[in-house]
């Protein structure tokens, strides 16, 4: 059985293996695996210099592999110094270590894969493991068969032949065979919390419900493949669905978004920060919910800061994530064109703006002031105001030096309508030229944030105008 | 905050809502919410006849709702027999009474939701009860916030407002509010193993990774969204992909199946599965497994049994999944035209088939005698032979009355070509206009099963011709 996993799990194409072999059971089953079935490999053992018994067991896993006359590399590693410089825990540093020299000796012998002796036991506490941390799908699908790209090689796979055997196999495989395990792993498994699971943990569970360690192995086996057609269905979509991707910033079409299911949505947002930030890999669960709570309901604010310095936007019909430096290009705002200085909008009618924007003024059938606050919440760049209080022909404009505003909801106060743009949050290069509604030479109209209060629509109202500005 | 998750997850359109209502903190908890908050609710309670003092708890629920000037209604059902005429456990039959209970009153007063009072306890409960059973992604959802369709309605949505609130915040608003609840639903609880998760597992956890319980609800939160997500892909696969999908077969394009990642691939077999067989619910792992391998090395067999009287069949560059009483056209099959007697091949060159199909001939370079048969293995649908030993001009026709046939591995001896046919599982109403490749007055070949023993490629083959079958 343990010959069928190897052949299922590598191909024989005659290209040298470098296996990874610590002495334990594992490893020496499938080194002794390998050669019985003439693959061409190469054992490697690295010496972590944690224990005084090391270079013995080192020694003695050169003797296995040049009694099955095979090749034997030796690497060594300073594992507590590493621990230490990089702040991790001897468990992480040791690993790194030992991954970094196997897929080097690869490299460098031009080998065709790293393979390791993983199996179903390690698996299933793999994904309790993760489970308990609070990954989602990607962990909970626990260790793959077959990891290309991996950490250490955009060629070279890491192949885990035997994730599908549990450790009783391997042992009554190792005393068919009468291979002498250098050492018993679990004696030494410095993994704290790995133990716990295995004598405590795991029994309690077995207890529950019998059998219980196969159906864990087999939900990691069936998320691992759910895992891989989200993320083929997602790499697909990232391709096509922003309407706009460059190096800082990604914008998407609010409502296409929308209308996606809420797991996509989530993929598409982690996505988008990997693209923004690199290096900042621990999106939390409550950023991306922020995330896709501002997508939602982007009217309820028009901007929010994430996390990693990268903040979420919403302008027109489209939602920006950006990094905080992104320079987004005036394109995305409603702007004035170059060389107009003002333009009429006559209700109902229709007026055009650089870059696809455009006005419409239309009259609606009446309201109520409640409803007309409402829907206002809910599009920024359309309201419903007060025909009466309003000349049918409206001119557009940016502001002028000085110019004044009293927006709705401060009583018919006014402000600068310069402050009012900083307090609204505007980036400073989109204001001089943002196109503002003027009527009877008051601003009535700052599109995409308020309206004025002396055009409110009220309860005395009779003739409704709506005025909407959007982005074809 | 309770008021928040109600209102977030519930609109307030003015629909009557039927809120099931035990009479334990949770329920007594979303009535009182729910009746703050203006909803036009109605309590609906179901006595399961179980206990002696279910009659007082029911007058005290109806005390409860009196009270707050809300509707009442009562319901029973003898939960121990139904228990007992389905083979149920109590827990079952008193869960499947109850909600056709509440479903029932729901459609009698056209309300627009059905409320249970499930909080994220439950959530996280539900969740590693599946995870210990053996679920895939869609029992580690756990429960949803809202479901439909759901087993008791195509148009009444199941809510659960509270799904996200602890039952220590639930526990502290019925203090608040004084609302006394009328039983502790952990004493009476009847589930044993849920009991036991509450009171041993899960501090175990929490002993582990303190937070835990958190982390898992914000796992089952975002797999809830990965499966919808991956239930609509498939969804929108199901409608596009299968090249056939009638009522009692489904034929899929071999090669297109398998460049789907491995996930998509099962769902699509489970689906089909619920296409095929409504009834057969308990589609195991081995199933799909053994399913997803047929068609990852299809030529190892023709046809395979999978469950549920549902078989697996490689027919030219189609697998088809079908039912055992289907009635597979004839189409799906190479046959000879209906009133073609034969049809002459000339190599190299081609000749059409009806429904698409063609053989070709080609002379190839040379090939070896174990990599013919190799190949042949792999692809049944075409073979290599010896040229030497037969003539540039072969006959294709369908068998004739006695004929005999000397297939490859029999050592030459030959077999009557009725009987091969039934042996080979060739379907009885596709066997007499079967095509057959003639050569000499000898059937040389049986295309999709076997070559003949004569004709075969050895070591001393000069030149190699190529024969084809495939379906365009």
């Amino acid at each position: 059985m343990i010959l069928e996993h190897i052949k299922r799990n590598l191909p024989n194409n005659n290209r040298l293996i470098v296996a990874g072999v610590s002495g334990g059971p594992d490893s020496l089953c499938l080194v002794d695996g390998l050669a019985r079935l003439g693959y061409p490999v190469v054992v490697a053992h690295f010496n972590h210099l944690l224990r005084p018994e090391a270079g013995d067991e080192a020694r003695r896993v050169e003797e296995v592999a040049i009694s099955r006359g095979v090749d034997f590399l030796l690497g060594e590693g300073d594992v507590r110094q590493h621990a230490h410089t990089h702040a991790l825990s001897l468990e992480e540093a040791a690993r790194l270590l030992r991954y970094q020299f196997l897929f080097e000796q690869a490299r460098n012998l031009q080998a065709g894969a790293v393979v390791v002796g993983h199996n179903a036991n390690d698996q299933v506490e793999t994904m309790l493991m993760n489970l308990l941390r609070g990954s989602g799908l990607a962990g909970l699908s626990g260790m793959l068969p077959s990891t290309l790209p991996n950490p250490w090689s955009e060629t070279i796979p890491l192949v885990r032949p035997l994730l599908g055997v549990w450790r009783e196999d391997i042992l009554a495989y190792c005393r068919e065979r009468n291979l002498k395990p250098v050492h018993d792993p679990s004696n030494v498994d410095t993994a704290f919390f790995r133990n716990r699971l295995r004598r405590e943990l795991l029994p309690l569970l077995e207890e529950y419900r019998p059998g219980v360690q196969q159906r864990l192995w087999q939900t990691a086996h069936i998320l691992a493949g759910d895992q891989e057609a989200l993320q083929q269905h997602v790499d697909h979509l990232w391709r096509a669905f922003p309407t706009q991707c460059t190096g800082d910033y990604v914008a998407f079409d609010s409502e296409e978004f929308l209308s996606l299911p809420k797991g996509t949505q989530r993929r598409l947002i982690r996505r988008t920060f990997r693209h923004l930030r690199p290096d900042f890999t621990e999106i939390s669960f409550e950023v991306v919910e922020t995330a896709c709570q501002f997508m939602a309901r982007p009217s309820q604010s028009k901007e929010a800061n994430l996390a990693g310095r990268v903040r979420i936007m919403l302008i027109g019909k489209r939602v920006y994530l950006a990094a905080w430096e992104a320079n987004i290009p005036l394109d995305a705002w409603p702007q004035m064109g170059k060389d107009v200085s003002q333009l009429v909008l006559q209700a109902p009618g229709q007026v055009d703006l650089p870059a696809g924007w455009s006005f419409h003024a239309e009259y609606v059938k009446s309201i109520s002031a409640l409803n007309a606050q409402k829907l206002q919440r809910e599009n920024p760049f359309q309201v419903y105001l007060d025909a009466g209080k309003t000349r049918p022909l409206l001119l557009i404009r940016s502001r002028q030096k000085g110019e004044r505003f009293a927006p709705l909801g401060m009583d018919g106060h006014s402000m600068k309508i310069a402050d009012f743009m900083v307090n609204e949050k505007i980036p400073r290069h989109a204001r001089p030229k943002w196109p503002l509604v003027i009527s009877q030479g008051e601003v009535i109209w700052v599109p995409g944030h308020r309206l004025a209060h002396a055009v409110r629509v009220t309860d005395e109202t009779e003739k409704v105008l709506s005025l909407t500005l959007d982005q074809g």
